[in-house]
């Protein structure tokens, strides 16, 4: 199990981790019960106020832990917990405890009660800021207000889902192309 | 340049290509000029009907393009083209016609007026189907009316957008997994 030490991050800049689409960890708690599901379909709105938007089924058990509670916490795991990751997407907290079954560490949050998962190597504790296409399309609109991302490796080697049961870990980085942007891209 | 040969592919299923979370590259018809951007603010939003969600920044040439066509094609470009989409994120349709200065191939579509770029992976074919959240926070839905996929490989090596100017390429791809999934979820 991956340990990493933490540093507090600026929120506006979360994209850095989430905008190349790992699959993420979102945990909740409500109502004295705490969960964890797996998400894929997310993206980042923007920058300040730093919003995600996101889509959570409503047939999952976290639909209503996260919108009853109006906050969660967005963790990326990193492919050392890929098999965990996929058996918490292939269970459900209406019938475990998520934390205990899978053996993950709750880590209390500065600013949400939802509890961070302590493995995984960043934490972005959100409250929820639009709940109004919720019932049209599933969609919940975060916004980061606590970042919490490891202080190394600078690159996090994430699991992205390709679906079908298939998944892509992340590859090569580079900074190769970073003399083609205009300062004002950067 | 890479050249790959398509076929039709299921729209339901565009998310083995998006929720991998790749930079796509976004192009657009409309009164007679044709334009692309480079854009990694996206989600899958539906399997049926097939809904993506994405953030187009009013700032864009192509925001009012596509707006006012109600129409784009979302194209899957791949790590050979990765100067090109970055130069594509770097200039505007103001200034240049970006298919010739880059030298893409515009291709018909069979459902809009939007052009194809023939030199990546995959073209969805996208109509715009809720335009109720482009002012509040530049958000598009996008339903997938047609899809293109090569017919090799089976996965794309894609270009991952870090911000600050640095990528990621895809990297292994991995079933072993897929044994932990209950067949509904697969």
């Amino acid at each position: 199990m991956p340990t990493y030490t933490k540093k507090d991050f600026p929120v506006a800049n979360v994209r850095r981790f989430l905008e190349p689409g790992p699959i993420v960890l979102v945990s909740s708690a409500h109502k004295g019960e705490t969960n964890i599901m797996t998400m894929g379909w997310h993206m980042i709105m923007e920058f300040t106020p730093s919003l995600i938007g996101c889509c959570i089924s409503a047939a999952n058990h976290s639909f209503a832990m996260v919108r009853g509670s109006r906050q969660c916490v967005i963790n990326v795991p990193t492919v050392d917990l890929a098999a965990k990751v996929v058996k918490i997407g292939n269970s459900s907290g209406r019938d475990i405890d998520k934390f205990a079954e899978f053996g993950l560490t709750p880590a209390s949050g500065t600013h949400v009660r939802a509890p961070l998962i302590d493995e995984c190597y960043a934490n972005f504790e959100c409250q929820l800021v639009d709940s109004s296409w919720i019932k049209k399309y599933n969609v919940f609109v975060f916004e980061v207000v606590k970042a919490h991302v490891a202080t190394a490796p600078k690159y996090p080697k994430t699991i992205h889902y390709r679906g079908d049961g298939e998944f892509m870990a992340s590859g090569e980085n580079t900074s190769r192309y970073r003399k083609l942007f205009k300062p004002q891209m950067l």
